[in-house]
């Protein structure tokens, strides 16, 4: 397959490099590794051991990349005002884009400008980070759950996912993307939130209990605003309590909004907080501590 | 009257500084100003006039002051473990204690210790800040609420009172502390709070609509659980917006929980937060958002 990088932070070096060492065509759309990464290839350090690609096809314009089977997209979302410019030169007769990207409202912005057919909905649950420039620490987890968005071609589907399987990527299906982009989002909205907020990595946010305490509220708003829309089946409260154990195993983890706050780089604040609280509100259900989460974090930044 | 100021932060000092230029017997326990106050006086930088006090009768143990008429106590309450060692030796027969403590349990605590009969609660709506050693600036407001804890003696509540106005100091009565404490409640936990926890003063976080409207969501929780308790009238809910006002016209005034944090003193969440959480509880209402204030403020220090 000829697929497109589009987004090249952790996430898609990450999944882009395992690719192309099980065999396929992969192009990636680069910005700040640019140089480093066409003169001396991409470094992984992984949990499941490292490996390297000495040399990689980089780009930075997508003209130069030419249409594709498929554009994998990993840009962080308050860059999704570039997406139509970006993806329109890759895009042929069969092209699919699959949105790896956090919080709501990726896969209806992209239906809305690329058409719905040709949308995959994707959610990864990915522990990485960017080291030096050509470098990627992949530090736990992996598996992505994909989803068509409209439904209409699981032949389609499945031949990804077993394309994604085949190259070591822990690839499932599901029929309802829907649900798991808000499963994802029971995790990225208090450990996002409320790292980013308190500038300190998970383990801390897990040890006391009263933020311990605070986490599995959050969660639990989020699992019962899910639950108000049409899914196939609803998520169980005890799903919170699983991605407590979960995270625990991370340790020092630092999830991306806080990375982004160091580094100050603007944070995903609209697809992961703004659009669910929008969609609860629409269904009559609040989330006080939600609401009051992205408040307090907006106000450090702007 | 012989008149203890003990703690002599920004309130003990100025309301001290007002007594004395008033014309009463006032001994202020000192610790850090000492030196430079016995030394050299007080001054306070008022909006309402500056004055200097050259001389002033200064102590650092209260065995050197012996007992009093009025303990007028305006100790940080996350030093209350101290109280009973300090106010000791000022009692006599006929002392009075008058608390301008922050926050519930104060009166309770004191007259576990020293007799409820002694016992008269106070909140003040004060705007100050220590300077150098020996100076304080008084920035706004200044009006003090009395009310006796027993209600057993109005007389007396009185005579207090108007010492106090005689000297300048606009000194109301109440038949109900309890709610005045309360009413108080309404502005320092949110405030106090959100500017400690974000390091900003209070224009900054009344300027932005969302936590603006995160203000009044706080506002409203204290109000309705003080509305849950015996008190004579409900606090109207409008007050949130009448606090809002208020505080609109402090400009960039910074509450003295952000300065205790600043300075990596400790804050008062025990009494400002815990106290009425825990109050809250026993009524049956839950107050989610004081509890997540509180909960990301213990945070960020421990």
């Amino acid at each position: 397959m000829k697929i497109a990088i589009v987004g090249s932070g952790a996430l898609g070096l990450y999944y882009g490099a395992l690719l192309q060492r099980g065999g396929q065509d992969i192009h990636f759309l680069l910005r700040r590794d640019y140089d480093v990464v066409s003169r001396n290839g991409l470094k992984i350090f992984s949990i499941n051991g490292d490996f390297e690609l000495p040399t990689i096809q980089g780009y930075l314009r997508t003209e130069d990349i030419g249409p594709v089977d498929l554009v994998l997209l990993g840009l962080k979302t308050f860059s999704n005002n570039m997406l139509y410019e970006l993806i329109s030169p890759l895009i042929g007769d069969e092209t699919q884009i699959l949105t790896l990207q956090n919080g709501l409202g990726n896969e209806e912005a992209l239906a809305d400008q690329f058409g719905g057919e040709r949308i995959i909905g994707g959610v990864a649950f990915l522990c990485s980070n960017r080291g030096q420039p050509g470098e990627v620490h992949h530090l736990g987890a992996g598996r992505i759950t994909i989803g068509e968005y409209l439904r209409i071609d699981k032949e389609r589907l499945e031949k990804l996912a077993s394309v994604f399987n085949h190259c070591g990527i822990d690839c499932r299906m599901t029929d309802d993307i829907k649900k798991a982009r808000w499963e994802k989002l029971v995790w990225n909205i208090p450990f996002n939130g409320l790292c980013a907020l308190l500038m300190q990595p998970v383990d801390r946010l897990l040890a006391a209990s009263h933020t311990r305490c605070l986490i599995r509220e959050i969660m639990t708003e989020v699992i019962r605003a899910a639950n108000t829309q049409e899914i196939d089946t609803p998520i169980h409260e005890e799903y919170a309590e699983e991605m407590l154990l979960f995270t625990d195993n991370m340790g020092v983890y630092k999830p991306s909004m806080l990375i982004d706050r160091e580094e100050g780089r603007p944070m995903e604040t609209t697809a992961i907080f703004r659009k669910p609280l929008e969609f609860a509100r629409k269904q009559g259900y609040a989330m006080p501590r939600v609401e009051m989460l992205v408040t307090l974090l907006e106000q450090v930044v702007f």
